[in-house]
């Protein structure tokens, strides 16, 4: 985004050369060069400090393709996530720096020279194997925005001992996601053992009665472990995205 | 039931001096006197070895007070569930050894001369103090059936050294009824703990997205433990008869 | 919670003189004094430097009031949320320091001496007039929690311009509770406008197909903008207490 | 139609020529020749002033074409909804003025030789990219309906900037419509930002508790904005119809 | 709204003299006084040219008050929907203008000296006698929006003559609301008869599985009549105000 | 209804005296005399030689009381269901001939000098005495259409020898009703007993997972036999009604 | 089924020659030949006097063709439904007179020499041309059950002259089947106009909120016409068996 | 597990040796040797004297062959349930022993030399041919756990003397599992006709209004009968694993 144009249609404004609405106009071809099918939002990844994000599902891969490329006209970094192979080979040829999370689906373009050194803490759990990709998707997100993570996989509930072994790690962590299907306990588990805030992915792993993940998100809306909030069923980008921003609460006020 | 009366009925089939039909109906009015309302099952107790049981919701008081009568004719044991304190009014006068158990809406009427002893042992365990009521529905009906129990009250998942604290209790049990509302996330942490078979009774305790106790029922049924099996909603009822019937099947094979 | 007992049980352990499972016992009847209906787990306000809570809803006012005591044995500060007036009432005898809020329905009980210095910056939000009582028991909780707490009500997005108009609000606060019923969209669009954790609570606000609040929190789980994450319907406290966590995140770090 | 025969046997009516049942098969069998599977009605078009529709969804490829053969002996334009690809093959073969628009999957067979000037302004918003396709088959709808059409998409309310920017083409339209997916709290701020009639139409895009487009459904039925109805989920015919009926109402009365 | 404060604040502006976030604040305070418990929306009226709006549901009767007063501060006509008798109560005391309809339960207050003449016309239609309560609730909205308005009332399709009979009433309407419970097939042969936009309310009227009007929720989502759209159930007021809107857009565009 | 005056009309439309419009309406207004409220379909009764018959819930007592009058006015059987006893004290005064029955909550009115012989053969079956007022209601409903019935109350499956010694009843049956709540089996195993059409009633009774009635529902329209047939929860009226006509269809066709 | 053994058999238990126990045994292995993977019961066929029927959806290939061969070595007629064209070609290898409606998906295999005539009227209303399948499997049911059927295809509600034009076919029949999907109206406003039972079969066919054909099922059981029973989604079978067992009614009391 | 080793640590614990986190992690290591991908629980089976079950549902083939290959280096017996063709495939390369259920998709590795004999009576139940594939895993989980079972197949309950011709193995069970699709009733009815516990396992079977096997869990759970528990849709194995271990309490009890 070209900040040097919007002051000075901004002074333009200011001095009464221009009309606001005609401003208005300019100033938007400047933050959403318009791609017919996507407003890219190019001032957003300024405004939060973050890497710009592409949800690849339901785009086709050329709109995937087409945003990537408006995003790095402007920007260092990129996360795209539900990410089919085919979109991985595609955003290839859009930068070589590319790389695919195969598991989580997430592909993360990092042009940065410099990579800044993660900070805080993020534990990322998972009740079994099968949540695992959803669980490395909240991973990557966390690392791309920053976040230093330790994975803890395979540690549900049903051999409360598993969990227990672990609880150095999850009391050191700065902000907890917890990936779980079936009944979705683990998260009610956790929530009782540390003190951060808990973000409770519910995964669509089960069968029959978890009605695709349902079973798992109202265990955890209902989690009586006061600390709990949720996300969306399987979304590990929404639950690394808020762990990551409350490891950076720390760090933002220790400035 | 009279069984002379229905044996006299078969020796006149078997002799031909009675046809099928007329001797079906014969014995139904033997077995089922017609209440008009109700029919009552008098075989059933003795079929199974349990007392009768009158679930009083949906029935008029009049009505719980005539199947009472009824079953009292022939049988020494009734349990009523669901019972308002109205209608424990109404049993006492049908019989004064009618017990009232006001958090479980029991009513008990045990009028054996000699109660059998205790036998076996069956934990009822509950995540909440709000989940009493359905426990001590499954407390009594266990009782009745002839099991000791033992109960662990207010040992949810979001203090886990709470139900850690009693694991002696529930590995001693031949069964363990849990109930809990909210997320029910007990019952898969009991399950993963002990060897034996778990009830899990899910309450309507909770609010919003607990949808009057989905939310617990969903979660228990999709129960990572293996040996988890769930009963309706506030079905202390059912938790507690399929606890004391595990209970007793020890029993009866030691004879 | 008598740590010098601990410890000297501890010690007993240490030294052979007494066996785990007698310890352990022991252990178990200083952290929860056996109220029969409830385990007060006194160490969780110790292990989480907050005041405990009592959720009132589905326990008698006798079972609140035992509990109150129990925690005021050795504890300053006691949150009751979901408190009806008489609840209130009843624990005004037990602490003359009781308060209430009624549209929150909480009750505070603090007898801190010095009470601390409010931190930080939580911002309360609503859509509609309907949705404040919600917001206020989550505005409640977060204050007892040590919050520094703004409320920004009535502002939601068919008047865009209401919430636009209190960007500076929304901006300075490490964290953001957004009540709302309905649609819930306004979680959306703050979650747009702000660079900070949101944590959303769906109100039971709204008639027919609000099904009882399921459309707000299906509105709210599926949150376009990546920083909103949800709580159950009407869970005030939840929200406020996820919020303070994460205003608290930035302070522990500081120190 | 033929119009003629029908007044004729009409005539046959008034005079007592003919009784009223012959009669009235009669008009059947012009009205709606029966292809066994369909009962086209030839005078809907008439009745409404507006393109024959076919829903292809759930037809034979040979039924779309029979069912367009026999519009298009009578009729100029046809709109086929849900086309696929192997759909639009045959049509082409039964009209080679057959266009398709292949992401909102319409096949239009335009024959009439001056096409009527677009009137009004109808608005088409979308909220995302992967909402483009619903779009624009409202779109498409809205313009063989003789609407002038202007689409503004990816406008989605977590970059409230994006629609604000856009405020002018809206508040000229005479109807918008809204193809919102996810939380489709687009359709509220839209709804408060115009004076007209929003159409807002739900969109299968998402995932987990986006429940098929039921998150979206439901958040727009329960939308604070008093200015919004909803259509079915995908339904972009239908909003695009809606629409472009308002559209119309103005120019009807003008005349 | 004090107009002429706002433009010397916006010269200000201008002139340099005051900075824009002090501007805003000042301009919210006049737009938006503080009731605390709400932000009335004084511009949204002459933004739109229609009544302010109260909904009374989930507010207390001081609140509606207090809403009711700062709104006649500026505003000559208000509507409160889903008022008890009570709130008329109240209401008749900030102004005795204040008009109730019981079944609809709507209070107008209509302080305008001269009452401009109904326009154009809009069908109010029922399948039931117990339809009518919402169906009154969308005729006074209609009405209050200068809208003429005919009630055709308990005309399900199970006696399909008594709407056929109505036919003149439908098709002379710029735009038909159908109120309708069960199985609310009624919006569909309105559709089929009519070539306007119809605003389809289900009605919670019916029971079992109507769940709450469910199933004539779904039923007019999936009309198979394309000119059909949706409002919440029950939500009269939304069907009025559609239908008043499109009633409008005609006149609109006349001058 | 008069049918000399719709004759006349009818021959001043013939002799073209009378435009179609007019006597469109001059006939409504004779068939469907307007009570504001509700359009009384008078020849229903006579087209289908059945009694008019109201639903009281959703209608105001008078609203009842003014239906009954005109339907009375010129029929000679009426049933009102869902009637409260304050309906059957304001129908008392319509009628001094009006009949109660208490737990189907029905009221008859019949005037008729010379009441016809009940014929063929109707069972109506519960399986808990809870389940009784639906059935209650459909063997009133079946008796005032003419039918012969016999109730088979609480036979439910769990004691599955109480409904196989009641075979003959239901083998002799024209047509079976089966009313049951809860999980509502015994719809299915009365229909692998008979050859009739069985129309399975689900009733609201249980608690739960029976989400009031819903279980039941379900369970019957997946019932594994084939002439299982379901009306919707709680409806007895539909019931009995479709086994009367059922039961007619022998007797219509005997004639 | 051999009678003669069974006679045998039953002559033995009579003599006291055979205990019941073992009689009881003898009878199954003659009436349920064990296939391991199928109980066939030869006698219900007899029982009912209708031909025996296969379920296919859900059973092998060779377990349809396993099952099909038991029953052809005593039974003449056998019907097959939900058959995929692979067990059409299976089915032709057991019994080459096997005849396959496609759209309906039905097999029927008819060795009776000579095919009885076609009784009553049975009446199949579909409301699109998409809805033909499942009325094609009703067709097809009833008329192996030995009804005359005549098919009323697409005549859905949005142009209500269509079904009206075929009322003379509706009021001959002794019973209705009428299969629509989306909201499912035509039941409604077929049932308002015959006196006959209707058999309403929602079909899937709609998309979005129609939830595959949940929109239509909850709409035809809220029916607001007495006379409509319902069957499950999409069951043809079902429909047309009932409507089958209407029809023969009157023929069996005629008889 | 090696115990030794164990012990050591422990040993070196009481000495005061090894501080307790250090050796809590060294105990870890050897419970639970991590695969990255999942914390194989070797204790597990000790601690329950079962086999190690791996769900393969959701993992990839090579984890289930790791984690296959892990539990072998200790353990003796193996069940992997929801294995695919491909997934016994590569089981086999794992251990020749490897054997596969294709109907019930179960792999079993058992490497004890010498098998215990079968105890007890577990009867397996259907409803129907296409409830086999369920029953199957139920089987196989209780054999591999040490039951002897008897299948008793294709017994719905609309043809009721099926099962009941079968009720003597019923009897004899000491506890029954009961695999039904469709409405489910059969659970019920082998409710009521035993004294044991009945685990009812609720299967997909059933189309349309079955909703994937959810009209048969709602009508388990709201069973009639008392001795019903139900598990998860088509959760074999779970049922098949509490009936052995009922048939186990008994043997224990035994000892």
């Amino acid at each position: 985004m070209d900040e040097k144009k919007i002051k000075s249609i901004l002074r333009d404004v200011a001095s009464g050369g221009t009309p606001v609405a005609k401003a208005a106009k300019a100033i938007r071809e400047i933050v959403d060069p318009d791609l017919q099918y996507a407003c890219v939002d190019h001032h957003r990844a300024k405004r939060c400090g973050f890497p710009e994000v592409i949800l690849c599902e339901g785009k086709t891969t050329s709109q995937v393709a087409g945003i990537a490329r408006e995003i790095l006209r402007t920007g260092e970094v990129l996360l795209a996530t539900r990410a089919e192979p085919s979109v991985f080979e595609r955003l290839k040829k859009v930068s070589r720096r590319a790389v695919y999370n195969r598991p989580g689906r997430c592909v993360v373009i990092d042009r940065r020279k410099k990579k800044p050194k993660p900070i805080g803490l993020v534990a990322v759990v998972t009740a079994g194997t099968a949540d695992i990709p959803v669980a490395e998707e909240a991973r990557i997100t966390a690392e791309v925005m920053g976040a230093h993570v330790e994975a803890v996989y395979d540690v549900g509930v049903a051999g409360i001992h598993r969990i227990l072994s672990r609880i150095d790690v999850l009391r050191n962590a700065r902000a907890v996601v917890v990936a779980a299907g079936m009944e979705g306990a683990l998260a009610s588990v956790v929530g009782g053992l540390v003190e951060r805030p808990v973000i409770a992915v519910p995964t669509c792993i089960g069968y029959g009665a978890s009605f695709g993940g349902l079973a798992a998100l109202l265990g955890m809306l209902n989690s009586c472990a006061a600390n709990v909030s949720v996300v969306n069923i399987d979304n590990g980008f929404g639950a690394g995205y808020n762990a990551a921003l409350i490891n950076r609460v720390a760090m933002d006020e220790e400035d």
